[in-house]
């Protein structure tokens, strides 16, 4: 439990309060932090003030109330929105105040921000998250920042009431960014691959359940197998994690390999698939559904969801 | 350990004696089985007479002796020719022998062995492995079996003495082979997205020492990642697995995709990845040797292998 008492003279701002920006929020509150909140959705700030929070008007009147203000928006177009836009976070925030950048954003992208953010007299935490939704809820995020010594120091309330674990990568923007990068094109690649081999598998005749049961125990297994194959057994592609994030997270990586002049097979076949199941319409279901690729150009029949046939 | 006093009633057979064979034929000399070895290299033929095999003169003089015959050839083309070339060990069994198939082949492959074999009142079980030489050489290989239940019970004694797990996936020849076909195709995959992933990082500027661990503490992580990226860190591309494994296993997996008309684009570029390493000369190289690939198609340093700059 962090010491509640000494986060009483730091007020938090929260923008974006989606899955994972809710969760996060109410941890903060949780931990006794002052914490306010935006949203564009007005049903999302009435939850959000239930849950102890203080909604705000605007991104910058949520600014004008807060020390410190962590962005949880979707990508850098609305991070790029709320903080320089009209009415933006950073012509309202206070001299010496904190952003804490946890949006999955171009490690080129958080470079610029926080000089701009610097020139500002500003303080910047290039800090991208994971664990989901419910991890965020209980506070137990993985953190992976980057940033001064100042904006650490400013930021350290904050990252112990939403962190379980806090990955301090070095004084420079853009090292956490691309250091989630790299985690993005494993597991978007991770994702499609658990993918094409059940469908390989099932079309082959396997059961799927047994493949289930034997690659997680053999070398083949990967984080995203274990985790993502479940749905597909359980017949069940409601979002934990929709198509649409590798869409954009492979789209990162593969805008990275273009600035550094590096070709990247892996991650361009998967971004291709995630593009294609988006295509099929399945941008907002879960990012497992890519086995319906899958099945469209080669016909196979999914699992049902009723376990083993003859189990 | 298993009941020696019950083993010798069999006598085992092994064909190939690489890392892999030499290794499991020794695991069944030290359980007690009355062990047979072939292979084309006198030099490992002597050294396995000094481990307490008997060194046969020829497949077929090797299958005359035996009970049982293990394969552990590189291929199926090696395959093809010790079961049915000349002097090979169909032929030469006695009627009711077994015939346990090793190597990794095309199911469909396997499928066509275990018929052939079947019409001249052998029986075959379909048994590829996994586990590499030290768990070969400590009896703790995994196995996936697929075959008769004639088949199983005759060869249980030889599987008790080297295999720590067997999955028993059907009584089809081929299930087995289908199954480790699709491990196959997520540790090439994995293996080549690993290498991807840190060619990226080490380009991108982080420290790979870093990069791998938080990786392993992330959704990122792959069992390939987590195994395969320390050659990377320590400079050290000696083959405990080599390029031309996956070369050939891939190729497996992209000829069954053909077979049952189903399009693998993961597999598809991860095997160009393998192919590129064996163009650049790197056949016989650790498979983490697929960062070259990348090195030399964009340019970094790699790790020298003296661990972190700054530690």
């Amino acid at each position: 439990m962090p010491d509640t008492s000494s986060n009483q003279d730091l007020t938090l701002g929260v923008i974006g309060l989606g899955a994972m920006g809710f969760g996060t929020a109410a941890s903060a509150v949780n931990a006794g932090i002052a914490t306010h909140g935006f949203d564009l959705r007005a049903p999302v700030l009435a939850d959000f003030e239930k849950a102890g929070g203080v909604p705000a008007e605007s991104p910058a009147a949520l600014a004008k109330a807060c020390d410190a203000v962590l962005l949880m928006v979707v990508n850098d177009a609305q991070q790029e929105d709320v903080l320089f836009g009209e009415g933006g976070v950073a012509d309202a925030l206070a001299e010496g105040a904190l952003v804490i950048g946890c949006v999955t954003v171009p490690p080129s992208y958080a470079r610029d921000v926080a000089a701009r953010i610097a020139e500002r007299g500003l303080l910047y935490l290039d800090a991208p998250v994971s664990g989901g939704a419910v991890k965020a809820a209980a506070g137990e995020l993985t953190v992976i920042a980057s940033g001064s010594k100042e904006a650490f120091a400013a930021a350290e309330p904050v990252l112990d009431a939403v962190a379980e674990k806090v990955y301090r990568l070095g004084a420079e923007p853009g090292q956490a960014s691309t250091m989630k990068m790299i985690n993005q094109l494993l597991a978007g690649v991770h994702v499609a691959t658990a993918m094409e081999s059940m469908a390989l598998a099932i079309k082959a005749g396997l059961d799927p359940e047994t493949v289930y049961e034997v690659i997680t125990h053999a070398a083949g297994n990967s984080w995203m197998f274990e985790n993502r194959v479940p749905h597909v057994l359980e017949n069940d592609y409601s979002p934990r994690s929709a198509v649409d994030i590798f869409v954009k997270d492979l789209g990162i990586v593969l805008k990275a390999g273009g600035e550094l002049g590096m070709p990247l097979p892996m991650s361009a076949a998967a971004h291709q698939q995630y593009m294609a199941a988006r295509g099929m319409g399945l941008a907002r279901d879960d990012d497992a559904s890519l086995i319906k690729v899958y099945q469209a150009l080669s016909g196979f029949e999914l699992p049902s969801g009723g376990g083993k046939k003859d189990g």
